[in-house]
């Protein structure tokens, strides 16, 4: 019931030396379509293959037939097949130069205006465009940059004032935190315990070796080094559980049960444990995440989440445009204290990629806070999430809308109806499709 | 009491590949500025010199003590003192890639944000983007596509509708036509008919000879190609006569009198007389253009207007984003019939840049007539101007303001106050400075 189609653009909109195109990917439904100006729902892909967004955005399928919508899935370039240079894409600077988030936004606004001409009847039809966590950013940024393309946008969990010190960089960990802490009692304690023992025992070569062992490494630590990493791919875990911690089994970073949080926590009841048994707990919380179907025979630390996520693309996009400010202290949170550290992170991608990050850019391009004049967006929110820290979670107009959906990991509200949800993000959902209908409508009085 | 400054910006806003940065130079005076976040007036300088641009609009020194603002004009990256590449940028398609108004917008947005943290007393100061002819659309594009950085923006004969099948392509030189024809009898039909006669003659050596003294040539004609050129010259005097067209004495193309088609069409009064004599008074009136003063020794066909122009940057423009289609019938218009030719256009960008324009490209970027969702723009007009064929002239909504003053030429209202100025004109200004008020009135609330 889906077609998959490619459309031809040029890499570059914003300049004309070159003047090379690429085929971009995008998916259409459109059994549930009006076919006379029905509307369009448009997924604004992200950083990632757009038919794993499609398949992880039920929302817009449950929500086709009510609203007689046709929907669009359009891959993000750089990502999926959407590759400008094929397998050069990624080769170098150069190569990568045109991954950013005003050449994504312009190669929607082309894609829609190519269906709107070329599809029987959609001449007319109002467009809203949909995302989640970064295409959720997208969704905001193209309803503000493109108001004659899209009628209204639906940005969930879309972090767009996580850049400068549009907020404290401390509490999207302090969120993490939270989650594990409400999940269990001594589960932050325990996870905040765990970094001294790892410390300690990787001080020494044996200790090294056992903890090479106890978490079922693929590769064995050999130094303090290779601890670091342990340490990182273990935050990051936190963090990932967080994000999908959903109501019910799912399978979205990695196949879980409901609520795994809760379930992780089940191993870490006592932090005040040794070393030894304390972090024996913490590989049995690892290995729910990465190994929940029990067929992994070792954990991979080079990998948190599924593989259909391009991260050396987004890697790219934090070392340049998105400089999404993070820290933490121990205190409000159960990590390592680190200080955010932008030249570090300048260093690094220049290393890496040869670039440096232009942290204050995306404030010059998106208006930071100050967005009062657009219109037409629905922002919401998990309270799970730690991507709300940098979410929009008060109304700034009356067209300029907040949600927020206490129940919520990441964008949960984008997700298929399910018998498990949380009344919160069935009214989230209400209130969305609301706002939907009347953008429509208006859309539709205006021809 | 006005001061130079430069500020660096990276050469490419959009891509990180290269880092280079070039050095922009823009104006402030600050005199009347009240220091407690007085308001800003802010000139979006479009394709020439920034002083020029500067000492041609009075309208904004007039008004800077009645709003106690602080004027800046910025000049267009590409033109005046602001070239990227110093020599070398307009030495291929490689040099003049940044060139577009997507980059100079962004130019004026880190700009304008610099100023607001550099300068005490700005931080919260509304700016207002001020601009006539292409400086005027980018003064609209910059309120649409940064309403963040803009209260509001006045964008004077802004010909934002010239492109794609907006308006129709005929519409420009029927304006022009229109000027004669009301400026003098037999003055519209003596130009048109003159188009025959100069083919007549330039069908012979003898011929050709004759119209290059009479027309003082400073290169004389040695063929029909030639002759062509003489064509294309005498059209666009007639077109920049159209344009400048001013109710008293000015200098802003060329220095002229007042309501100079007036003057020019006392030579063309009786378009019956024959071939030589009808040139030799098209010859007259196009001296008075190119020769007011009386000093030049000859006519230089290369040359249709003020040196402050950059013409080069301009046709760069023209055959990459700004492809604005026209063209003429010879019956609602005084021209030779010409269809709007895309494919004759892309060939000779291609021959001369090395680039293709994309005509639909601005449509896709700024939205064509589908603005409504903007606000706090004043589109004003002039009903002598050609370039009111692809302005706004009708009001949109309550805050996208159409403005036509029927006595004005190519934005008369940016000029300084004149007592020959027209009541309409004076109007204008008035109900411009009044929504201006209206704009710095409600930020000034927000804050």
């Amino acid at each position: 019931m889906i077609q998959f189609y490619y459309i031809r653009y040029f890499i570059d909109h914003f300049g004309f030396d070159e003047n090379l195109t690429f085929q971009q990917r995008y998916l259409v439904a459109d059994q549930h379509w009006k076919k006379d100006n029905g509307p369009i729902l448009f997924y604004t892909g992200n950083e990632g293959d757009i038919t794993w967004f499609c398949n992880n955005t039920g929302f817009m399928w449950d929500v086709a037939e009510e609203l007689n919508a046709m929907l669009v899935f359009a891959e993000h370039r750089y990502y999926g097949e959407s590759l400008p240079f094929g397998n050069e894409s990624f080769s170098d600077s150069k190569h990568l130069n045109y991954l950013t988030s005003e050449q994504a936004l312009a190669d929607f606004a082309v894609l829609i205006e190519y269906l709107k001409t070329t599809i029987a009847g959609a001449r007319y039809s109002p467009v809203i465009a949909i995302g989640g966590s970064y295409g959720g950013m997208l969704a905001a940024w193209f309803r503000m940059k493109y108001p004659h393309v899209v009628v209204g946008a639906l940005a969930a969990s879309a972090p767009i004032w996580q850049f400068g010190d549009l907020v404290p960089c401390g509490t999207y960990f302090s969120i993490v935190t939270n989650d594990f802490k409400k999940s269990g009692t001594g589960c932050s304690e325990s996870i905040r315990n765990s970094w001294n023992a790892i410390n300690r025992l990787s001080s020494t070569d044996a200790g090294l070796q056992w903890l090479s062992s106890t978490f079922h490494l693929c590769s064995p630590l050999k130094n303090l080094q290779d601890a670091a990493i342990l340490k990182n791919w273990l935050s990051e875990t936190w963090v990932n559980l967080a994000m999908v911690n959903y109501p019910y089994k799912a399978d979205f970073l990695q196949p879980l049960p409901a609520w795994p949080i809760q379930e992780v926590c089940k191993f870490l009841k006592d932090p005040s444990l040794s070393d030894k048994l304390l972090l024996q707990n913490v590989f049995q919380a690892v290995n729910l995440y990465y190994n929940y179907s029990g067929e992994a025979s070792c954990l991979d630390m080079s990998e948190t989440a599924t593989k259909n996520l391009g991260q050396l693309g987004w890697y790219y996009q934090a070392c340049t445009e998105m400089v999404m400010p993070m820290c933490t202290d121990g205190v409000n949170d159960m990590f390592e204290p680190q200080k955010w550290d932008f030249d570090a992170l300048s260093e690094e991608c220049y290393r890496l990629w040869g670039v440096r990050p232009r942290p204050s850019w995306i404030l010059s391009m998106y208006g930071g806070k100050n967005i009062s004049s657009h219109s037409n967006i629905v922002f919401s929110n998990g309270g799970l999430d730690p991507w709300s820290a940098g979410g929009v979670t008060q109304n700034i107009t009356d067209s300029l809308v907040a949600i927020v959906i206490p129940d919520g990991a990441h964008h949960l509200d984008l997700r298929s109806r399910n018998p498990l949800d949380p009344k919160s993000v069935q009214q989230a959902r209400a209130l969305e499709i609301c706002y939907m209908k009347q953008w429509i409508e208006k859309a539709s009085h205006s021809h």
